[in-house]
């Protein structure tokens, strides 16, 4: 049996063709299938229409040993991927009762009847094994042509990424060629792209000369530098050292502003450090308005250590909740190095939380003056032994300069707990 | 001669079939190409590959009127986009003194002597016009196969940005059909995927006889549902009718749950509705830990109506910052009605705003009951004469959960000021 070794990833649904939307679950598709070493030959999208989404599963099943295929497994009309792949196989459809028995018990959960149309998600391609869907009410579905295989993936992508990885460590893994790709992720904090890069760059050659090659590419988006890392080896071990090794010499170039190894974001890695040591944080934010807070309670398990936030967005809540004196905001203003200390000291003390976060600042459009222009940010950070705090300019616009204000807070916390 | 009416985006480089880098190039095109009515029937991102490129090329000039591809057309070996599309056609390539002067010059004005390699930025297609790049090395060029036109532009996002209107609205919009497609997004909360299309589809038949025809795609996202309309008419003034009549449609079939016609979101249009009214809003959240407060001040502006926001983690900051009595979390636990409600009215009384909400649920992971399942939310909202509660039981992950909570607070808010 041929082993897969090329993938092509199929995007079905009108929107993705539009300017506002892009198909982003290939992303994750192709760092499953890297992760058995199968590469990606070419991935298409197309819209909800049948003769076009017919010619592009011919044209990959030419070309390719394994097809995913995502969206277009929805209950209406517009959702065509089913149907299609089954005429462009000859393969008849018929409704899978279990199927169907699964999404009525969704609906009927919820309190709600199911719809006649969904009826539509339970049509199974004769000879295709059903891939549950935990998150949703489309099974995926696995179909294999001769020595090729199809996958139908739905489009939402919680309900993909829940069904992907189980996919690929089984059925797939079993029929690819053993060769892995493994890649890795470092994050970076408080560097700019350039910076990376001159600190990075001496390692490239090296790298790309060892047994097992590195191959690194630097990425900024937002307030954020990413440095990537990619090998390919016979087995998935030998793949994984090599990255290792360079991620640890990635490590070692750039000190404490590498700030994880492992793809966890910052707050994650905040979180771990609190837990581990034992510790409670509050918030008190202004500019940043619920994000920093939002951010620490997006990780799983964080009401272990997130004792309370306020977004204090009118002055006088800085004064009534956080108990900053109006004369000091008088005094430097509302975004002031005194006023950020105020605040972190104030919802630490407030709260009799080992650590508290004050930020301020102006996200913009509006609000920025000469002296303070749009961007401008003051964090701070009250420890049981020390206050710190700093001033940031930041460029873009206001969603921007949030994360990257909520980032800086995050980074300042790191820091301190370090040092 | 054919009038351009299809087009494909082939976006080429290896980096792009990556797991980190999207083809972004292709929605700047998309806009562009919509604006003279030339719409994308699929799109492709193919590897540095001179097989795969030729497949890709042949493909697209079977089944459009014009492709436009994006990248490879760099200085170094793996830049074949040239050379493979020379080949698709026939047609021999030779060096075109012009282009190799102006790269030249420009390296001058470095200082830089030009390098042997980038002469094969000179190359050019028997029959090819050259397209000035202004901001770059590599020229773009426009090639005729018969009816239909292949443009190549270099990737990089600025040179191909600043190389994209001039052409649309030149040579492009000489050929193209003269009509326009316009595009519009009905927003939905509170109904489900399934049961806004039930509602909606009875429009689809007349919208698809009309002489204007409008086309429906719904999207459902996190707690989002979305409908799509997108017409295609001889001007833009009758493209922008037909959505225009299109979503009103839709309004009156949703009724209140349609709460945006025009892109906004939900944060935006309760903002602008607490703008209008003249009201202020202070938040108290518990599961959604700071996000609702976040999408709130996400909205430029939004200093003018948020006052504040407390997120009470724990449950003994309910108590301290919102004075919500322990016995009534005792009584009927931290997820209830009656705490949501003394949440919101607690915000609003602590802080002498008009509308408090109060939000508290279980995200999940962990802390689900088989009474009060991980999803498990309530959401209260206390205006100056009503205050009312929901319970919800939304399915998905933390985050999911989270934004779902949010909107509903949202919601809620939205529906009590429009009674």
């Amino acid at each position: 049996m041929r082993r897969l070794d090329r993938a092509a990833i199929l995007a079905v649904g009108s929107e993705l063709l539009t300017p506002s939307r892009l198909d982003t679950n290939s992303l994750r598709i192709t760092e499953q299938l890297n992760l058995i070493g199968v590469g990606v030959v070419f991935k298409s999208v197309i819209g909800d229409d049948r003769e076009e989404l017919g010619r592009a599963v011919r044209a990959a099943l030419d070309r390719v040993d394994v097809i995913v295929c995502s969206g277009g497994l929805g209950p209406t009309d517009d959702d065509v991927t089913r149907e299609v792949v089954a005429e462009v196989l000859g393969r008849p459809l018929a409704e899978d009762e279990r199927i169907a028995a699964r999404i009525r018990a969704r609906f009927e959960t919820r309190g709600l009847r199911m719809p006649d149309i969904n009826r539509r998600q339970a049509m199974v391609p004769a000879g295709a094994i059903v891939l549950e869907n935990t998150k949703g009410t489309a099974p995926g579905l696995w179909l294999e042509e001769g020595d090729r295989v199809i996958v139908l993936l739905p489009g939402p992508p919680r309900e993909l990424e829940a069904m992907l990885a189980p996919l690929v460590e089984g059925e797939l893994k079993a029929r690819a060629s053993g060769f892995a790709i493994v890649r890795r992720t470092v994050r970076v904090a408080g560097r700019t792209e350039s910076h990376t890069e001159e600190a990075v760059r001496p390692l490239y050659g090296r790298w790309s000369q060892a047994t097992v090659p590195v191959a690194a590419t630097i990425l900024a988006s937002l307030g954020q530098i990413e440095l990537h890392l990619s090998a390919r080896a016979a087995s998935r071990e030998q793949a994984e050292a090599a990255v290792e090794l360079a991620s640890r010499e990635v490590e070692d170039a750039l000190g404490l502003d590498a700030f994880s190894r492992d793809g966890r974001t910052l707050e994650e890695v905040v979180g771990s450090m609190l837990l581990e040591r034992g510790l409670r944080i509050a918030v008190a934010e202004s500019c940043t308005g619920g994000l920093l807070t939002s951010r620490l309670t997006d990780v799983p398990g964080s009401s272990r250590y997130v004792q309370a936030g306020v977004v204090a967005y009118a002055n006088e809540e800085k004064t009534a909740i956080l108990g900053v004196p109006p004369t000091l905001i008088e005094a430097h203003g509302a975004v002031s190095e005194p006023v950020a200390v105020a605040m972190a000291e104030g919802i630490r003390t407030r709260t009799g939380t080992d650590i508290g976060i004050g930020v301020t600042g102006i996200a913009g459009p509006g609000g920025g003056t000469p002296q303070k222009p749009v961007g401008t940010v003051v964090v701070a950070a009250a420890l049981p032994r020390q206050t710190r705090s700093r001033l940031f300019r930041f460029v873009g616009d206001r969603q921007m300069v949030k994360f990257q204000a909520a980032q800086a807070a995050l980074d300042l916390v790191r820091r301190m707990l370090l040092s």
